[in-house]
């Protein structure tokens, strides 16, 4: 049987799988899955070199699914090759046809859109948000170069799609870095979901823009299996774009019109859409309805990447190693420094270890990692949402990927963020120049929203015991070299936040810290202060200026998130139950989750100073803190009348 | 004077300017500042048709600083013609070369970054946050065709800025729409922070690009006066990208170097620096070094769009306008369908109301007003960054843009949020499909995040007197449709989160909202849940069955942040100072709120059920909101051990 026949026929029997669990399911997304059949079915069992039985192979070829919502496609192939499915090896088993129509269900891993984290460890990411894949894809051939493996990414990305700009981004990445390895298929199939595609997303525009981009580019029929397989297997020196013209709803004429968006064929028409696919394949001339399966080929054996038996490196020996013992040695160093020493240190230990960073390692001082590893330095230039989505892909591959920037241009990747918590991505996050301490260059370069945004993800559970997000803020260059050990040593998604001025060393070199912990820094009788960061410094201040009018305070320092609330408490009994919290931050973080806890019993009285106002330029960190409110007299003042 | 003497001249001038100030300031970006000299003075002293005493007029050709770092050289032309600043017009005065010294003072105008809310109204939009400008270009040319003002604009993007994906997401809005009035002039001076750019932002490819994208393209030597003045004054019928080859540093040695990007010389350096500049004036045989300003050419009179003196629209007969009185009839109706129907209803009174949607019209039901008024639905395509900045464009204009898509992707426009919250932009943001209910699409399509995210924003001040963000969160189609209202009336950015599924009418049709308040739906002795959105309909399902077993609760609708909590805390005192909080989204919003308020006072016990797991997707509404423990039978639950 010719590979025509056998990928019309196969395109034929899937599509009806696609058309059938979508109405089992009653919602999802058939005329898209209908269109990537062929791109389907000429990977999946063709071009690819993986293992049905072994998906956890990372030596495999990848297929990212970008237009996440097309993927019954892949379901129903993976379902007809038997693939595995399940959350770990131990407790997996082999997917059956009869298990699609289970799509959608809450104990189904065949979840609406790719979520690899239910169950289907086919897929390296979640993809449903849209525009991301690409970027995934990048990752894993980065990932791929550094181990040595020859592994092909096939990206499948709708033509609306291709609208976002992230996908722009992967690109330039790809090219740059002339990663050849990737296949980025463009699904036009011309229709979105309230309407056509613009014409900016034409196959043939999206060809000129492709090859601007630096991509070999080549234009297909998107149904034309021999076509497809001819250009998905010639050798090649460039990133290849396909620009594949497709019809949405392919082989069911009544799921062609741009009305069909996202609908499913009701129960009542079922049997009518069927047919029209078995008449599709009259006129196609396929006869044979049940083609054996081609030989896949089987990839190379993965070489896992282990966790080194290593302990953290001590503090002063990472700090020479970085250079900056002098710093240490006058007692202040920028918590954004203690980091970039951290990365060093750890990335010495740990060849897992690689580091993203947006055109400002200077700035976040990822660049002392960056000097000594350079081949595990990824500089992404100026795209924070591809360089989110790029360590994500290479934490599928297997790295621990640490990404850098200003903690304001994090929140450019936050939509990213959120679906590498869904992947359960292990990527540690790192915000320098946090909050409003930076100071001068004004509010357009101050994270204000993120201390709120990244506490709300600490407090749901992954579904494997851990947080969603665990974060730290810590206030001096021991915290935040530990706090930098911690993120390296804990499985799943860490943010930290750093700050742009030099502080004092608080803390004796080999002090412990741990996820959702505290320190008691000074303890009093009158108040007790809480705070994090930079602020801690300025809390201190504000302590040692109501010490003069005799009034004692504890002084707690609260590093991280999801936060132990009942030692801090405790330690405010002994000041009358008496709490104030300081953020150089919008509401909702560390204030918050005191005054939850606090009113879970209402025992205890918590009173907040945030940054209730919007900043702007100031020449000082002082004169900033004083503008919005939050500096030592401040502080003390505010004590003072708490305490009344 | 030939104009290039002028121009060359003044660059020399200005270029003073700009190294003396940041040197003042202590930081800032002379290089880049000094790279962009000549597009500035060739664009503020001769082709732009604007007045320096009236930077209110919106009429006037605009120029958007897309680079925001790159501030000093604009405001070094501002002062040298006089250009006016204020908060507003009776506060403003005439800006002077002397005042450039208080460059980035906490009580300056001259902001670190653009900052237009801060008292330079030249300005649309806050920028520094790198990739936005050209967004807010389109929105300001978008809102050109729709006033038939014939106004320019004229954007300016740094080299490596252009890495950013939301450039070519503009790009390609630009040239879909035929927004001729629009130049983007690409600042090619090589070298980013940390690094030179890639050469995937070369000149040479950032002019494919821009011709693949389908623009006009024209490479000229930046600093070549008479070239960009030929250029930008040239008749043109698309959109015109002008690649810029120029020089980090332009015309002072000392500064050219890779190193020292947002390096001010040091105040020892400065003489010498300065001296560097004559050289160049030299050099270029410019011998008069203060020639006559050229007569700028005045733009029109603006015509101010002004709020229309109309009431709202009463509910019955805006959802028989929007053909949704059958559904109303029935008694249940999607919060998201009624979002529609209010944005009918409120653009036809108002004809400053644009809406912006991407690609996801007949989810958000934005569709409503797009059928009706297609002249002012802006289809952005799947594109949120840009939608969110060009949104932003607009609103500088005048309009009142309501900007909708899932709750989901609206994250992806967070760091552009931000930046409007700067600009103190007043649009209006309604995320569809939000927290979990939509189910079966599962997680990569659910808000979890935003409540902590918008509410954060929401108790800080504006400057104004008003809250940086004000969002809303309502539980029936009543509230939603006056929720819509609210935000058309609110100066300021607003948020509104609708949901997925009908749900059954709670309230009266006239009943009375605002900013920050809340229902009491029934009244009990038991036990006081809070909710809101689809939260209150499972909270009231509670609160029968504990009736039921005679637990008789208060039920409350906290419908809006900032919250008003002092009412909450009353009606919880007439139920034992007990409160069990219920939200469909991770923690950080609305049972923060409360027990930060009662935290204050220490006299209510506040319990609350967020989502404290990562979801998926599931067959229905119910059975997400079991998978989470957030159903009925668990609220109920919960309430029975919390008033044991």
């Amino acid at each position: 049987m010719s590979f025509r026949d056998f990928a019309h026929s196969k395109a034929i029997q899937l599509g009806k799988e696609v058309i059938r669990m979508t109405t089992a399911s009653g919602s999802g997304h058939p005329s898209s899955a209908l269109s990537i059949m062929h791109a389907v079915v000429t990977l999946m069992y063709d071009v690819m070199r993986w293992d049905p039985a072994d998906p956890w192979n990372t030596a495999s070829d990848r297929l990212v699914l970008s237009e996440g919502h097309a993927v019954p496609a892949v379901y129903a192939a993976y379902a007809d090759l038997g693939g595995v499915v399940g959350k770990s090896p131990a407790t997996s088993r082999r997917l059956t046809l009869a298990d699609l129509a289970s799509l959608r269900d809450a104990d189904s891993p065949l979840d609406g859109h790719p979520n690899p984290a239910e169950g289907f460890p086919f897929f390296d990411a979640a993809t449903g948000s849209l525009g991301q894949g690409l970027s995934v894809g990048a990752g894993l051939a980065i990932a791929s170069r550094l181990q040595k493996v020859d592994r092909r990414v096939y990206v499948l990305i709708g033509d609306g799609e291709s609208r976002e700009g992230q996908i722009w981004e992967a690109m330039d990445m790809i090219a740059e870095r002339g990663l050849h390895e990737v296949c980025a298929i463009f699904n036009c199939n011309g229709q979105g979901q309230a309407d056509y595609v613009s014409p900016q997303q034409s196959a043939e525009r999206l060809a000129e823009k492709s090859a601007a981009f630096g991509w070999k580019v080549v234009t297909v029929d998107g149904h034309d299996p021999d076509a497809l397989k001819r250009i998905l297997t010639e050798r090649r020196d460039r990133p290849l774009a396909v620009v594949a013209k497709t019809e949405k709803g392919w082989g069911c004429a009544a799921l062609k019109d741009k009305s069909n968006h996202g609908k499913p064929v009701t129960a009542k028409d079922l049997d009518a859409a069927v047919a029209l696919l078995d008449e599709t394949a009259a006129r196609l001339g396929i006869k044979d309805r049940s083609p054996p399966a081609p030989t896949i080929a089987k990839p190379a054996a993965a070489k896992p990447m282990l966790r080194p038996e290593s302990r953290p490196m001590e503090f002063a020996a990472a700090m020479k190693l970085a250079g900056l013992d002098g710093a240490v040695a006058k007692g202040a160093l920028a918590t954004r420094r203690a980091y970039g020493a951290a990365l060093l240190a750890i990335g010495e230990s740990d060849p897992r270890v690689v580091a993203l960073d947006g055109d400002v390692s200077n700035s976040t001082f990822a660049d002392i990692f960056a000097k000594k590893h350079p081949d595990r330095f990824i500089e992404c230039k100026i795209a924070e949402q591809n360089m989110v989505s790029a360590a994500a892909g290479m934490a599928a591959a297997g790295f621990v990927p640490f990404v850098s920037s200003f903690a304001k241009f994090i929140s450019r990747a936050y939509d990213q963020i959120e679906m590498a918590q869904i992947t359960r991505a292990n990527i540690k996050l790192t915000g320098s120049h946090a909050g409003i301490t930076l100071a001068a260059d004004g509010p357009s370069q101050m994270s204000l929203h993120d201390v709120a945004y990244f506490r709300s993800a600490s407090e749901a559970d992954d579904g494997r015991g851990r947080p969603v997000c665990v974060s730290f803020h810590p206030a001096d260059a021991v915290a935040a070299y530990h706090c930098t050990w911690l993120m390296a040593a804990h499985e799943g998604m860490c943010y930290m936040r750093t700050h742009r001025p030099d502080v004092a060393l608080l803390y004796a070199p080999d002090t412990r810290f741990e996820i959702g912990g505290s320190h008691v820094l000074q303890e009093g009788d009158a108040l007790t202060l809480v705070s994090a960061g930079y602020m801690v410094h300025e809390s201190k201040r504000a302590a040692e200026m109501l010490a003069k009018d005799g009034i004692r305070c504890t002084l707690i320092d609260a590093y991280s998130f999801p936060l132990k609330t009942d030692s801090i408490l405790s330690a405010a009994k002994k000041t009358g139950d008496r709490i104030l919290v300081v953020e150089d931050n919008y509401i909702g973080g560390l204030a918050s989750a005191i005054a939850e806890a606090a009113a879970r019993h209402g025992m205890t009285r918590v009173e907040s100073m945030t940054c209730r106002k919007m900043p702007k330029s100031a020449r000082t960190t002082d004169e900033i803190l004083s503008y919005c409110g939050l500096s030592a007299e401040d502080i003390a003042q505010c004590a003072h009348e708490k305490i009344k």
